[in-house]
């Protein structure tokens, strides 16, 4: 593995895991925000997960979705987007900062889902330069970006060609100089290869979503998946940990509910990391700490917090212990 | 009345409510710190709530119990507290600036009761004047402290003498020059009439705590009660708002389990804002909107900002509304 020596910092030690802010904090705050990155970082959680496209322009910016959600977006003059907006590969970057997605549509099922979010009109779809911008500032060194490069192989036309795509992504984290302190995860393993090929130094995460009888989801892993570029699970005895090893992958990030012990075990014996997504029922993370993952993705990170305590646990490894404070605040 | 013009601007209006943010946020971060007070701010929440006791030196620091409480108090090593720590009132400045108030105790029943409160090791008792500075400072302009002076009548030891308690109070007011953007509130309605003769034009929130049959309630408000100083509810016809509005207040602060719509109508006729404590469950919050109370005393504002949302309803005043972002940031 030629992946830098800070990757270790993200495996889990006897009594600390790793808690990952999903797309910030989104059970607290509108997602993948500045300001939702920010207060992760601000409680002391080292490391948040963010999701990647890429405008017209190229230009990578950390947004979830294909297209603006009419749930999380609203225009320039206030008002709900009424269905799903442009694509962002089509936006220029001024036309995408005008957007508004500084909260979720009231009564919306989305909205719903994250009863405590706060809303905060005026907060704009960041770029991932502003980001690797904060965490490359003092105070912010011992941070970690979880990138999650969005891309599907039967929507071309959500992303630039992947060559490009990936190439302006890691320009841009190459500039800020914080490429020792990122992950590159993807559901579509085109995307980890063509990483592999233009900066294999920087570890790269294997998402997974393994189907299930019922009900349906949006899987990825399968028997001739396109997601899988041209992978076998059949070729590797049906084991998700031993094709990623074998495939030069670092991390594998299952679904927490489709991972075993036994697949666990598999994992650590292939020198994989695993991190779990998406972590916020108080079982489910009880779950997780008891099978011991490296790392913990969640919309709540302040309660995984509270969790790992309760199991005499932090989320820092000794150095960063909770008995040695930082001393970060949100500001 | 001789309250500020600004005062105005604490009353609801035909779609908003205003949101005080209880000790901070207490359901997202360490109940009063600059940190939790920064963040409710940071969310576009204008008012917050916090408790005020005075170190041996006078000096008036943000703290809610008499003593330092072993749920959320830890040593300089890092020890938790084994029983209830000192006396505020004994301490020095200094003393006292060394705990470590970051965090609740896992496993304690306290801690159980915010299960999402974030763990920030670190953070300190701040003092008044950190606040009133912090809001005397750019882009705080538009926000308010709710401060509760905490005191017993039966445990003078709790306390300096009102008269010097009160005056340290309001001198650090007036000196960050924040008195129009501060309403007074305490359960011991001695110190009320303190603040009445030595800044009457501060207003001042008469909380108030009803006797239930059952179970016991640490009550202020019954007949001959030292917290009352003096006054009689049957002298009022058992009114808690005509005998408050007659005592010169300006505010009324029940428990929100206590308020009635014929209460609030009464308090309405007597020129009072009616202010309610603290509603964190989703069915008394949509009881405490469907009254229309002026403020919504919480500690989940994000929470509290969706259910308004759902109502067609903003936490500011239309010159504030969510329609006209204000830029405020966490940072």
């Amino acid at each position: 593995m030629r992946t830098p020596p800070e990757f270790e910092e993200l495996k889990c030690g006897p009594r600390h895991i790793h808690i990952h802010g999903h797309r910030g904090a989104r059970g607290i705050l509108p997602e993948n925000t500045l300001e939702g990155f920010r207060f992760t970082f601000g409680i002391g959680v080292r490391i948040v997960e963010l999701d990647i496209f890429a405008t017209c322009e190229g230009t990578p910016v950390i947004t979830h979705n294909p297209r603006l959600s009419p749930y999380s977006t609203r225009s320039e003059d206030g008002s709900w987007l009424q269905a799903e907006g442009p694509l962002i590969s089509e936006l220029t970057d001024l036309e995408l900062s005008r957007f508004d997605v500084g909260g979720l549509q009231p009564g919306s099922e989305y909205a719903n889902r994250y009863p405590d979010q706060a809303f905060m009109p005026g907060l704009r779809v960041p770029l991932l330069g502003d980001l690797c911008r904060m965490i490359s500032a003092n105070g912010y060194q011992d941070t970690w970006l979880n990138v999650e490069i969005k891309s599907h192989p039967m929507h071309p036309e959500n992303t630039p060609s992947l060559p490009v795509y990936v190439e302006r992504i890691l320009s841009v984290i190459d500039e800020a100089e914080v490429g020792s302190r990122v992950v590159l995860q993807s559901f579509d393993w085109r995307i980890l290869h063509e990483c592999a090929r233009q900066m294999p130094e920087i570890p790269r995460s294997y998402l997974t979503y393994t189907p299930k009888p019922n009900p349906p989801r949006p899987v990825n892993v399968y028997e001739d998946s396109p997601w899988m570029d041209g992978l076998s699970l059949a070729a590797h005895g049906n084991s998700l940990p031993d094709l990623i090893a074998s495939d030069g992958g670092q991390v594998w990030g299952p679904f927490h509910h489709d991972l075993t012990a036994e697949d666990l075990a598999a994992a650590r014996n292939n020198g994989l990391l695993v991190n779990v997504w998406t972590v916020n029922e108080f079982a489910d993370i009880e779950r997780m700490i008891d099978l011991k993952v490296d790392g913990i993705i969640t919309d709540y990170p302040g309660r995984v917090q509270r969790r790992l305590l309760d199991h005499g646990m932090t989320w820092t490894p000794p150095r960063h212990s909770a008995a040695e404070p930082e001393g970060v605040a949100i500001a």
